[in-house]
């Protein structure tokens, strides 16, 4: 994740970061100018249309759609950033339950209770860490899918190790209950923290493995190539060569919706814009050590 | 579901899945060009219309409508991925509840009780399993109809399967207490998971059996099918023969969004984007056994 | 509620439900007709006016404004929309509380305890019974009524009979508390079903005593009112008698939506389209019984 | 409130409540009115602008400006009515709780116990008047002003009474559960009725003391001030006089989405449309009457 | 922040508060205009462009994109608005928390009890406050850069405040359960309390150091940018220099949008719209004290 100040327009407007869509679009606009290129000389040079040739009024078409791609790219968006939050959150709960779980234990274990203080203060943090671990492997995104992945085969049978973690602490903290070490209502009170951390995978894993439905994303991207394509045909008969430019702007706008969203909707992997986990569970762990220290 | 990378456009745009909208709505798009012909005939070659003609300007009611039918569409998708992504919710809290349930009777029970660790083994993950019948279940579907159903009529005496499920696992585990194997506080924090498994059946059952309601649906279908069949009389005059494939595009945008909504409101029925419930069921018996074994 | 196929698209279009809003409409659409046809003949046969009369430009107000009552609908319709489900969710957890308790409960109960069992057979399914009538009296919708309402005064003075319903569960379960029968975890456990009844009970009540503010109503079918009204004299000069169809088509499309909010905005009437209570009713009788069989 | 019936249109339309934003915005209107006929008289009579004055292209700001101002009034709307709605659920949940924690205690407490049985007959219903009263004062809508409100020092001095209230209730409880009259069970059992009052009491607070931010309050009433003021600019030349009543009419619509945003998004004030607080005492008094008497 | 009577228009309309956006963006309006004024200059004065220009059509790419930038715009500005109240949420929990937390003391605690008193009655309302310079840090802003920071390197080391405070809580807590001062019901019925104050202030943190994605703000200054430097190159031919006051507006409006949304998307800063959360660390004081004094 890239931290930056939303109010420095100036860095914003004239330079060009690695995960600028601009940067990342610019081939595609080279590409698409060429066309519009071809497209206006055709028209133009070639076949010498005039404004009142039938094709001028294409941009009808364009006008009546234009609200329904707008639409459906700002609520892509907007879907995609709420899977990108949602999964900010759960990290966030992520960081919240090992603190919690950690205030508590501090407060329950006797101060000289070196072994069990030792053994939080190692396997809490460490939840954090193999999950990170678990949600950027490719075995987890593919883990509905259907299709034999013989490739995968071996990792899968590999045993899920954030559940065998989550089973560590919670054999602990049951053992510490049947021996007396802590009561009842304490039991009941660590609970929460406790089976929050298998709630938090399960959600992280849905995210992962569950993108948008295919229909609805073969659908978008065929209506963003069938727009941007027949745009030309009808301005540069309006514009001119100055169509050229035009196309483009609105091609980088369109995409460059679509190419964020793309980017953000798996908030779990190594994109530019995805979560920081190595550096949250690197704080987990800063943060247990001090209070269980 | 189809499991997929976002990112490659390539695929996307110029190959076509069996799920995907341009297939299947490819014979009524042929229609549409076929009616979009004969109106073009028509007013061209027969009646001769000329621009100056009243009906070029019907335009404007496609204009002041487009904004109603986009946000129509585009919300009707959104409200039907919100009951997808509702279901996926769903069958992620039966994982989650599946895997803590496990790893908390894991800890309790003693490492050598045979009878009870083989008992939970078998009976956590049969209810994703006996969950995923009932859905797909026609009896599950119609459980709201007010009307007589008398092919239904047999498999209604049948009784509730994931609910005999359910009692079973909170009946074992209430005996595990009156025994004194668990203790109060252990039943209390077990309580969570055991009751999460009814709310999590009917939810589903209420996704399945509550479609949006009527109305809303017949008049939607009605307004797409006017809009897409008067947009040719003032078309063919501005555009000519372009505007066959221009009304043919407009149709694909509008229907594909219907279609789209339409596969994925029901999110547990065959459709190829539909929910892998088989595939989760099996990954809850995976891990159950993993944990438990 | 009705229930259908959403994929049979024939039916849809070419079928006239009655609760179609096409067919509820058809006489205000006739009249809409007639008024734009003498609209349309004073215009165009007593007065005369020509394309260059100012009156065609009232045009630009229905497009400046078309923006804005399609998003006042739409959103109105979703807001509707929102109310009835939530409403289906509110019935969704009386059924889950409902089949939960019997579960635990048949749990608990002895074997043998035929005294409690049919007591619990008895009043929990009744609960949503009587919810079902409470939720169809007219006194419950005009409960947050300021003015005096002389003709209710008499029924007012009947008890709220859901919470008798509730208090009886509840007292019940008390009992078997102080008596023994079951311990306190089990008190505890069974808490979270028992409160919900009487939670469920007030957020129905919400729904059905709060409708939208009154002047957020009043505004829009003014609104409405005003825009279809004004819409021929524009119309009648661009597009001479087709503008009849078209003002008609629009004012479908308008109303529509209305109607269709209006209809589901309160779940809990006699509407086509509102939530089979009975049926609900019914359907958890059955399943209690089976469970405490 | 006002409880009226959503399907009588005729009353909507063609009667004036005093809650009806065409009223309240009439001595606005006939100002708007009169301002439009000023511009008129002053372009079309004094300076003679024609068609091919600039002036008329002013139609193209207001063009792609109307997506902005609708969408961000309709949003402010929906914002404001989602307060509402928030705090007519709060208050729906202030229903419930009382409801609730009389059928508990109803069933806890012993037949005889006239004593506490008396106590919490007066004190639950005693909440949501206190509330009520607290919700109404100014000094609680500036809780959160920074600024020194002299004329509010004294009242400052009272104690928060709802506190008080809440406490007492905690008191006797906590007090009962020391006298053994209640066991632990039950003391839990009561919890989350017992502390959903100063949590309902706090979000109300908090709906009542925090509107919107007062940069993005005052930008959109700039906003609508300057796109009024300079719709005639164009219209009169377009429309003639026939203006004045086309941009009375787009103010009407704008503003009254304003103002239908400013009644409801303060939920608890004394407007027309704000939640009938005191009926809702007086219900909450009634039911736990019943429940308890 | 700012407390305000959002009914107060004439205030609104002619007086520039600090805060207000016309304020904040004058110099950068005055920059506009004289952008705009020599692209006049040159488009009418030196090249002498006519009507029939090409770049006169520049206007229809401006109408294609005037609603997706509307969208985002007005989409950002909403998803700003709800971490602010997000961030709102959270505090009045605090309030909330921090005053049940003391009437379940003060119920629990026996009166004479002046040690323990005095103790919560200090470190209740501490927590606020140290949460409020927490916030305020830099440090907590950058917590998830994973940049070295060197001239924070000193500050790192120091010790996370709020969770020293929330262990102090919780470790007195549990004290008085092992000394028997309270039952362990009662330390069921606070654990809500207690471990709510470590969650609100992880969710705190989270608003604070995870602004929206870079690529997705990055696109969206470049887009407003663009969109605004190109719109004089077609207005001035159509409207001559009446283009300078259009074009300020338009850019008043857009950037007003963002302004907002850029200073309550962060709502712990220091900004005139941000939290009071002096202000309300002072109430959660003065409530704390009224109830165990």
């Amino acid at each position: 994740m890239i931290t930056y100040n939303p109010k420095d327009w100036f860095t914003f407007i004239f330079r060009f970061h690695k995960a600028d869509t601009l940067r990342q679009l610019a081939p595609l606009i080279i590409g698409i100018c060429a066309y519009c290129w071809i497209i206006a000389y055709l028209e133009l040079n070639v076949f010498k249309l005039s404004k009142s040739s039938h094709i001028t009024n294409i941009t009808s078409m364009h006008s009546l759609l234009s609200f329904v791609i707008s639409m459906l790219l700002v609520f892509r968006t907007n879907t995609a950033y709420d899977r990108w939050w949602e999964g900010r959150k759960l990290w966030g709960s992520l960081v919240n339950n090992s603190r919690n779980l950690a205030i508590k234990l501090h407060s329950m274990l006797g101060v000289e209770d070196e072994v069990h203080r030792s053994f939080f203060k190692k396997i809490i943090p460490m939840y954090a860490s193999v999950l990170s671990h678990h949600l950027h492997a490719e075995s987890t995104r593919l883990a509905l899918d259907e299709q034999e992945q013989p490739e995968l085969r071996n990792l899968d049978t590999n045993r899920h190790i954030p559940n065998q973690v989550a089973s560590l602490l919670i054999q602990r903290v049951n053992r510490l209950f049947e021996e007396g070490k802590i009561k009842g209502e304490q039991l009941i009170i660590l609970n929460n923290e406790l089976q929050s951390f298998t709630d938090i995978c399960g959600a992280c894993e849905r995210i992962k493995n569950t993108p948008i439905p295919f229909s609805y994303s073969v659908f978008l991207k065929k209506f963003i190539f069938f727009y941007v394509m027949t745009l030309p045909f009808s301005f540069v008969i309006s514009l001119g060569y100055i169509a050229i430019p035009v196309v483009a702007f609105i091609f980088y706008v369109l995409a460059s919706l679509e190419l964020v969203a793309e980017e953000i909707e798996d908030p779990f992997g190594g994109d530019e814009n995805d979560l920081p986990m190595n550096k949250m569970a690197q704080n987990i762990k800063k943060h247990v050590t001090e209070i269980l220290g």
